[in-house]
């Protein structure tokens, strides 16, 4: 097959969007602003749940599932003050549809069935979830409630693009009720923790685990910590984040327990959520200009044979001699396909392959049969080495693991090479424009400042570091005084 | 704990909505007519998601995800003839809130923000799914498509009840595109067998595979296949279905492939899905008056151990004997709870465990350590008997299986004693108000004459069993002739 991948170089945003599309992953839909995800690309989202879930559940939660719809009065609740309040946002304002009387053939939306009161598909759950747990929490003894649910959301946005920026997309969002603010707040971090974990280990990205300044903050939180990733084109892209809600929700929706000595208090929440964003974020630390790339614990093929041959007898051959291997590597939970079409040559299969980023591709023909060797080629950094059939197993299992481990190791220098500490607002911009990345700089700590960076570079502070060193500077912008430097960049 | 569970025998409907809610498994949200699946349903309904999953792709499905909205003008796509369309659905017409200017603290639809053609919330995702084949599908090589989708859908009802009729519901739906008529009614019958296995073997409801009468049949399909269980009141419960759809979606949204002779023809569809409705079979077919009775393939907890101890050393000793046993179970798999808690006394637990359906239950004290033996007690029959503890091992394993077992063949006993043929109407009515179930019974074949009888007694044709013997007959209605005999009932 011919990729016809536009290079990264010509055309970063292009390449991305081509990828996507030309590798299974997603593609956009009949509905404006939604996509579908395609088997290949939902096998990865299936991967990525799967370890997370299995995590979470480690951690002490439970999933849980929760409405659809938030009636607009919840969303009144959560908004102290709506003033101010704009929200895109899918609005149910109906339930039925019927014969149009003046055109058979079309359907209207029936006027006499209007809903009393407006249903909005959940942007995120808060409201829902805090009106329900009103009821679930009366005593100290029911506390901590530690839930995850796996959910679709909505948000109307204006431009999309796959997996980055969807009308709806899926996710995980965590809501957590504690007792006490300090337990609340050692969930937010152990939940940064988490995925931090996840995404390094898991997804071989590696991330700079931060808080975000008042600016970035979720609307509803005290807090919010963030794992932040850097893209091959310089761009940060947010992974993940972990609310501190402090008792914001508690008091909105009056959520109560008492205490050990039977006084009433508010209780203390958390939120946190990862998405199929995750997927953009994939494909952009790790693919490259032959398609994509994936991390073999990602891959939902790891391991794929295509068998060099010109009739029938030579195939079967092929395949006595490899079907014992790939036996042996199913057995160890390696996900394994043997292409045995005869209607495409290697060579097409060799470049589907690459495209979709099957970290190891075997190739065996008449002569490794004579030589009792196989052709063993890495996709990550496209090099070949021809291995004993005998020794295959044990390369195949090592080398899996070196390719994770490589995949992070390559990522983790690409980001380490592009923060740069900038001392004034000519180099901050010039690092923007140039070299890209983040920008390590000193700033003065208020909104106001960050809101005039933003306008000038189309930067902006994407965490405050939690390792971050102490040190005192001065803002590149102000001049004013700054106790340590925070993380700028541009970003998706 | 005290339970306060309505008798089945004096309100059959009341007992299930109190125990559902009792047992933490739903209860209604503050959304009308949508239910929250607590963690503790929800993990019934995780194990479910979970083997029905291995099952899809062990034949050969992948899963995907197509858009939870579905345009307006796709749905007239979908209905040929429009005239007489009536549905019941939520309609998204609005994708923005802002501020009321009239009244600061209120949130209003901007009216500014109103969509050109509405969406409507999926009720069900043929009309999305086969205008996206439309694309997937050119040659006879690019079928059969195999994919699945798990996700919520909506559809208005009035009258909703837990897990039986909500308005959002969670469900999973296969849409498959074969290239031709035989292939894709072998995957409709295959994937009735993979419910009806699922059903009987994982869940212990016994169901009858047959097919529907037109009246009741899905109205895009050209058959529908079904597996129907039988309730303890009597009532039947539609389980699953397994749609034969012809061409008709495939004309409806003009998806052709090139066929082997480079002929262009419309691809054959079939589309089945089970949905969270399963959790109301399960709780109907298997509980009693003292709360749930789970099978354990589908217990969140399998064995619960409850320790009955004076004080802290009493305890100690307990577990000092107890866990080297839960440890084995829990090696094999087994979920396992120790519940030591020492604010409740274990006759609460007791109660709290029987009421969640927990299958076994281990009861362990002074005298049990003394004697060296446990006290295991089933939930499904509340027998109890003293085990030595060196023989627990083995005999929880077996028990285990033993339970499943017990649950199918006492479920299908009364199925069986439940199926009552009838000669003529007088009796249908009699079986239908003195002893329930369903009614075998001949039947002419038409519309009209099922109508009259659903009229007259409420009962509908739950399915033409697909092992009926061939017998000719008389309607017990009509009295014209009838070919073999078909499955009335009163339905959920």
């Amino acid at each position: 097959m011919s990729k016809n991948l536009t290079k990264r170089a010509e055309d970063y945003s292009k390449w991305y969007n081509e990828l996507v599309v030309k590798a299974d992953l997603a593609e956009n839909s009949g509905v404006r602003g939604c996509m579908v995800i395609k088997p290949y690309g939902y096998a990865i989202w299936e991967k990525m749940q799967r370890e997370l879930d299995r995590m979470f559940k480690e951690t002490g939660h439970s999933n849980a599932y929760f409405p659809l719809f938030v009636p607009k009065s919840m969303f009144e609740a959560e908004e102290k003050n709506a003033e101010g309040f704009a929200k895109e946002c899918a609005i149910v304002t109906h339930y039925r549809l019927k014969t149009d009387d003046n055109n058979k053939g079309k359907l209207i939306v029936d006027p006499n069935a209007k809903l009393e009161e407006e249903l909005i598909v959940r942007p995120t759950s808060e409201a829902i979830i805090w009106s329900t747990y009103k009821n679930w929490v009366q005593s100290y003894r029911d506390l901590p409630l530690l839930i995850n649910q796996w959910a679709n959301v909505v948000r109307w946005e204006m431009r999309t693009r796959l997996f980055l920026r969807t009308a709806e997309f899926l996710w995980q969002e965590g809501h957590t009720a504690h007792a006490t603010r300090v337990e609340a707040l050692e969930e937010t971090e152990k939940m940064m923790n988490v995925y931090a974990d996840f995404v390094q280990n898991f997804m071989a990205i590696p991330v700079i685990k931060g808080v975000k300044s008042a600016n970035e903050r979720f609307a509803g939180a005290e807090e919010t910590y963030c794992i932040e990733a850097l893209m091959q084109d310089g761009k940060a892209l947010q992974a993940g984040t972990s609310h501190f809600l402090g008792q914001n929700f508690a008091k909105a929706f009056d959520v109560k327990f008492a205490n050990k000595e039977g006084k009433q208090e508010h209780v203390w929440g958390t939120s946190w959520g990862v998405s199929t964003r995750l997927m953009g974020a994939l494909v952009m630390t790790h693919s490259d200009d032959n398609g994509l790339v994936l991390p073999p614990n990602l891959a939902p093929i790891q391991v794929v044979v295509v068998p060099i041959f010109r009739n029938e007898t030579q195939l079967e051959e092929i395949s006595n001699a490899i079907n014992p291997l790939l036996d042996s590597l199913k057995a160890t939970g390696i996900s394994v396909k043997f292409d045995t079409r005869d209607t495409l040559s290697p060579g097409f299969k060799f470049n589907e392959y690459e495209l979709k980023g099957v970290p190891v591709r075997i190739a065996i023909g008449p002569k490794d049969l004579e030589n009792g060797t196989l052709e063993i080629a890495r996709r990550d950094n496209l090099t070949k080495e021809v291995v004993a059939q005998e020794a295959a197993f044990e390369y195949i299992q090592s080398l899996l693991l070196t390719i994770q481990n490589d995949l992070f190791a390559r990522a983790l220098e690409y980001r380490n090479n592009h923060i740069t500490k900038v001392e004034n607002f000519e180099e901050f911009k010039d690092v923007l424009e140039t070299k890209t990345g983040f920008v390590s700089a000193h700033w003065d700590g208020t909104p106001e400042t960050e809101e005039k960076i933003k306008e000038l570079t189309k930067a902006t502070i994407r965490c405050i570091p939690l390792d971050r060193e102490e040190e005192q500077g001065i803002c590149v912008f102000s001049g004013k005084p700054s106790a340590g430097r925070v993380l700028f960049a541009k970003a998706y």
